[in-house]
């Protein structure tokens, strides 16, 4: 390919899925998932070339035929041996560095650094190492370079060695870790992404409380002796939203809730939840913080309906399976113990349907979005952008969308249920008029950022680097 | 009683402690633990009074009878409901505050805040309160308050509000937890925690790291704004050394290691540790290093032990209870997988023998101290102090005493198997030169600062405090 480009994104995920089909030939089998969804609409008409991994075979080939092109970009994929790849986006990128940025660890036991590791991290220095190639091949001269997240944070420092030229700003989706989570890793692992970080031209996050989290790990002594320049990076904050004219063709093609779920809530008050079945997501202390509300407050028995829509998610780690037997557990306790003949309390439904998400957001009562920490959290404004009942979003203030809706959303500390609780009381009981305030400050507060402000900013910064 | 003291300490557990024996009369059971037989003798002889809770009915009953008036100190003790103490204690402060400031949840499933945790912490304060009422009473005009740890974090409020003229100065003994750890406390406890500290006339810290770990919290504008007046108390760094007579008197009276334990290690080297049972310890990874060693340096088969002498530890929490059972299972693993007839690679000892510990301080080749997170680790002075064999120290870097000792010890990060055990083969292989020089540079340290220093500390700072 001779493709030169003068604008590169790089995500992990490309914008398609493929499987391989009937005569070895690569079959369209899904889009990207999150990241990679909500990148394509940013990306499209813009003349980019998209760099993502090879997530299979059948992902090789479609690349290599142009079947990943859409919307007028070149999707070009790297192919890494499949040890080497399961080793960087599995053991470092899933299982370190996402639970390093969003605090996940029981430090007691885990993580334990090994032998294993250290083959583990040269397997995600020579993934980083293989992107920043193929971008180097694939850069016009003083091209921009965006690249997405945890998964390439050594590219700063390769593209700033062998590309000095280009404009690299490389945004993280998920939280930044404090000082004391970095200081986890072994040494030359937070040293090497610090000093990885610091090689790009400019560093993005969802929220202030991530970009002061990573501007604090290059003013600690020990690690920024281990970084070595001691120089942050310039860094800044440029919160992700939603997609308006997206998100009203979709609810406008909506044919409402699905019935068999209809059934269930009937007249009943609808508290709804949307989220991976991820570790960071504190599904159960939801589960637990309704249980507390039946028992604190009985006279919501029988008046409403917790719907938890949940995707499956990185069910080859053992945590994800045990944390997603956990949270069946927990349901079934719950409804066991206050479920009657005609009223299921807690409805918990896995399965990935996008329409079916959308057909509720328009409908809830309140919407509980809860996690332990979390980058922004787009469930919480897509919500509230979509809802037509007036509905309340209850919010952890750990999560990065915290900051932009705080005025119009329930806070609380997501460890804490009693709270929690409360605050579903709450938004239950508001009277109709100060749910219609609510829900009309939280809109006015979603719509205010846009995608593509997020994508202009990205752009601007990028354009305003010295090279 | 009338006394009326310049002079009080307060500690949770007094200098000693007493059972129930014939007759319901109060018998010695034994010392007060760790921090009280550190506290005794730098107290002895300054006609004071110690203020600390009746653990038992057998221990309020000796403190009436003025049977723990040891040294010329007035014991007094405070007496709670065995329910108050208990949420008070087990509660909060050992299962909440204590897993706070050392790092120690799981946060995807623990804490989980409901409705007992709001009983609990109205215990908590309610022996803030029956502390504060004890030390109102008894304290002459401008007295001196020295409080001991985070089991009295809202004295500091309740002594300003109720005694101004007292001079009180308060000791945090693990960590203090960084704005995020705090952040997950309910709200209400996190800000009532910092207003409580922030009465106190002066904070200490055994190390730098916690002594900013702390006064970022008051400067963070969530936790801020919740501690009402935004302004941190005054803090200071001040650690605590060994008792250097003690130990010589206690090094004096040795009668050699156990010839039992001797038989076992024979001519090989020895790595030592000597720890509570406790998460925080880090029992678990030190033992997977001793693998990775043997397996990494087969050199060392039979030519090393690793002798682990552990004292129980709050058996009432389940959780410290898994980890014992974890600590064992994992030692017979390794002792199966590497033991011969004639070498036992691990030694797993529980017993509470301070005279058994003392004498294998003299004569370890290596010290291992690696735990997650501590406040100082004496085992860390003791033992360089009480060494006969030029033995070395690896030390994690996340023990406050390495901020002292990093010149002399092998900093390690404790997460890191494959550090810890390339650190223990360094240490092994030392030369004699070598040894003798890390063991006088340790030793040199570790005097640098004694007990008496630090009480010293507390008594100037009281003394400089404005009333």
């Amino acid at each position: 390919m001779a493709t030169v480009a003068d604008l590169i994104v790089v995500s992990n995920r490309g914008p398609l899925s493929f499987q391989l089909g009937d005569e070895g030939r690569a079959q369209l089998a899904g889009s990207g998932g999150g990241l990679a969804t909500t990148l394509q609409p940013l990306v499209a008409g813009r003349d980019a070339t998209w760099i993502a991994s090879s997530m299979s075979e059948a992902d090789h080939l479609a690349a290599s035929d142009g079947l990943m092109n859409v919307d007028g970009m070149t999707v070009v994929t790297v192919r890494l041996d499949a040890d080497t790849y399961r080793m960087a986006y599995d053991v470092v990128s899933n299982a370190t560095l996402w639970y390093c940025h969003h605090h996940l660890f029981d430090l007691p036991r885990r993580p334990r650094f090994d032998v294993h590791f250290v083959d583990a991290w040269d397997a995600y220095v020579s993934m980083n190492e293989s992107f920043a190639d193929e971008i180097a091949r694939l850069a016009s001269q003083g091209a921009t370079v965006l690249v997405q997240d945890y998964h390439f944070a050594l590219l700063g420092k390769l593209l700033e060695a062998s590309r000095p030229d280009l404009r690299t700003v490389h945004f993280t989706h998920t939280p930044f870790g404090d000082p004391s989570a970095l200081r986890v890793l072994p040494a030359n692992c937070a040293s090497e992404l610090l000093e990885g970080m610091a090689g790009f031209g400019a560093c993005g996050f969802h929220a202030p409380r991530w970009k002061a989290a990573f501007d604090a790990c290059y003013h600690e002594d020990d690690l920024t002796a281990l970084a070595g320049s001691g120089v942050a990076p310039y860094s800044f904050v440029a919160p992700l939203g939603p997609d308006p004219v997206a998100l009203e063709n979709e609810a406008a093609e909506s044919t409402g809730i699905d019935p068999a779920l209809e059934r269930v809530v009937g007249e009943r008050m609808l508290i709804l939840r949307v989220d991976r079945i991820e570790l960071s997501k504190n599904i159960i202390r939801g589960l637990f913080a309704f249980e507390e509300l039946l028992d604190e407050k009985p006279e919501w028995r029988d008046r409403v309906v917790m719907v938890a829509l949940a995707y499956p998610s990185r069910e080859s780690l053992a945590d994800y399976l045990a944390y997603r037997s956990e949270v069946e557990h927990t349901v079934e306790r719950i409804n066991d113990r206050f479920g009657t003949d005609s009223w299921t309390p807690i409805v918990f439904n896995v399965a990935d349907d996008r329409s079916r998400s959308v057909a509720a957001y328009m409908e809830y009562d309140v919407l509980l979005v809860n996690p332990v920490r979390d980058g922004l959290n787009l469930v919480a404004k897509e919500g509230p952008f979509l809802n037509r009942n007036d509905g309340s979003l209850v919010l952890s203030r750990e999560a990065g969308a915290f900051d932009e809706l705080k005025s119009g959303a329930f806070g609380i500390n997501p460890f804490d249920v009693t709270e929690t609780a409360a605050a579903l009381h709450g938004a239950l009981g508001l009277d109709r008029d100060e749910r219609a305030e609510r829900a009309r400050t939280l809109k006015k507060l979603v719509v205010a950022r846009t995608a593509s402000d997020w994508m202009e900013d990205q752009l601007r910064i990028a354009g305003s680097l010295e090279r």
